[in-house]
């Protein structure tokens, strides 16, 4: 029952969390009159504002991920049972599509779209796997030290990303994947998906491995 | 007399809420020079700042709902009692009003006037329900499990509603009246009062039989 | 001893308070190219972000009061013995007015200045009437429920103030009287001062009035 | 074993401090269509956001001091073992040099190039040894009264110190020294690196005669 609950807080929140996304891309570029740093502006504080709002209603129910890479090196930390991953992911993949979806039909857009905006380059996988690792170590810190401070830290921490990374760290593979989804403000062309989870997934590596190396002295010194 | 303070603490909250409401919209419209991103960006931020100042000030003496919907939540939920109701909804009314001809003396407008802002549309409705189902969600979640971050939670809820729902998330009936008594940046043409309010009513609906849902089960399976 | 530090501790935050508020404005001004909003938008910003710092540096020190108006209530209120409350206006207008000479400093204007820019009308009155009033609420009833959120609350009511107020929310005497000494984007001229003064401490004075009112009931109630 | 992931989150930290700094401006300028203003506000907000979720991270590790200034300031006050300062120092500034070679990667620019943007004058000196005085003021307080305010006090801090202050607060040696190494919006030519360390020094040195002055008298005095 538990799970059921802690599935449904993943998907609802991951929906909430691409409304977000979106629909302030949309309203940001429909109001910016051409301003592309204002339109960015509005989508960081929006973002990063909905992510305080949105994790701290849905931590104690589900740990409040969002996001596939975070369940991953959960399961890895052994914060959440391997057995409940699968579940989380596809709740979070599903999520983010339907979250699109609303978006789109609050502001009137055809339900379903795929994105023309290109995003291509090494040098934006690269700024992808700064901004990945850099969530990982700000979640995995933050967690482990003092849960009240997680919403604050991952909001701020997004709304920095959008501005000091080239990509303007999607940093979560099911926001990419469904952003994908979106020929808007915020879409990315889903020829270009590949290349950003495969940025993404090495970041995670590296703080899996990172955890493992580290744990290792801990056993045999402590 | 604790229920006396309750209802002055509405009242004030809700007034204080419309005044930040109202005034930084005319404020950031007679600024931004045309620029409509900025407008709103500055009401979106006011807004925010502002529920954080005033839920932080009343929550310990009334529960800083300001907001009919989040009374009715409260009773469903047993925290307020049902006797008490009235009383609330009507402070927050007569609050909103009031906070709407406060604004208008400050800024040297008519005290009292009608709005001619048309919001209409199916989509607007739609974008009211999903905003009113975040934020309820939002307070009952975090009512529950840590009081202390309400004030941020809501506060940051809300400056990103601003920008990812189409309507901007009244996501109030009482705001949403009020904001029918001024022909500024922030107004409502009255006649679309009442599509806003279903839309609301709606989403309380379903977070309400939600509520019933969820607690059949505990009560058997614990 | 203590009293000194609490002296020095006034002095200090009120004069970096006015830093933050002149210098802020400075620079907007200087960079906005005339956008009236984005100015603003700044100059609240910092202030809400100064006073955050600010009041989580000096409240245990001396309470952070850097406002005549708060000093005096908290005597009212008991919380700040009678006998130190000239020390601590006296150390507010000392810093406010050492702030303004620091401040044109860094920005290479003279140091000395009176202010140009008129800020007459009774709306302002009222504006910084009710900017004051919610001010002190806001101090009053979180510095009694929950002393750590004073610095949240008051650097996000400021914030908004500096929107929702025509008066863009002095609510401060001695903030008000050292803005009469620059002539520049947060300006006063020295013969508005007195008006906004009459506004401010008519608030002061309801506020006082309120809780002699609400206290009397408690005596005889408890 | 402590000490070398001390080490690491010094390096860390300053190093994602310096993409944050550097990378918001970046990418603030791109955007910003000349309007330097948005520019400012951007890096600002970004910064301070980055500071929030950075401190939250590190801090349990390293005490997240990203800062020369802050190390020996701990140092002095006892907090940091003299013998750890040097090696906290070096992986402050070699952090801060990588962190800006990983942003110029992230934005396909050169990644080694020198500052060419002049960043002279006694007043900004002036600014630079009150920004740092109101920094390590800020820090100090803090971080001896209530830790957990930490992060948001030095973000808005810096976020306020961005606008208030002419010199835009560096405040930091080693962000000042790895600032010399972009020619980009944030760059500061390496000729006028020496005099904000000057006066960074000179305000250090005034925090450290000022607890030297306050501890005497408590030694005698309790």
């Amino acid at each position: 029952m538990k799970s059921v609950q802690a599935l449904g807080a993943e998907f609802l929140g991951t929906a909430f969390l691409l409304a977000v996304v979106v629909g302030s891309g949309i309203m940001g570029e429909r109001l910016a009159g051409g301003n592309g740093a204002i339109t960015l502006l509005v989508n960081s504080i929006a973002t990063g504002a909905g992510l305080v709002a949105l994790i701290s209603t849905f931590a104690p129910v589900s740990g409040a991920h969002f996001n596939p890479l975070v369940s991953i090196m959960m399961s890895v930390r052994g914060d959440l049972p391997w057995k409940e991953l699968p579940g989380y992911i596809a709740a979070q993949f599903g999520g983010a599509i339907v979250g699109v979806l609303v978006t789109h039909g609050m502001f009137a857009l055809p339900l379903f779209e795929t994105a023309g905006k290109p995003r291509p380059g090494m040098n934006l996988m690269w700024a992808e796997f700064v901004a990945t690792l850099g969530l990982l170590i700000v979640i995995h810190k933050t967690s482990r030290h003092r849960v009240e401070v997680v919403p604050a830290a991952v909001g701020c921490y997004i709304t920095a990303g959008y501005w000091f990374t080239s990509s303007t760290s999607f940093a979560n593979p099911a926001v990419t994947l469904a952003r994908g989804f979106t020929d808007t403000y915020t879409g990315i062309a889903l020829s270009d998906v590949a290349g950003f989870w495969a940025a993404q997934s090495l970041a995670l590596l590296s703080v899996v491995l990172a955890l493992a190396w580290v744990r290792r002295p801990e056993k045999s010194g402590a």
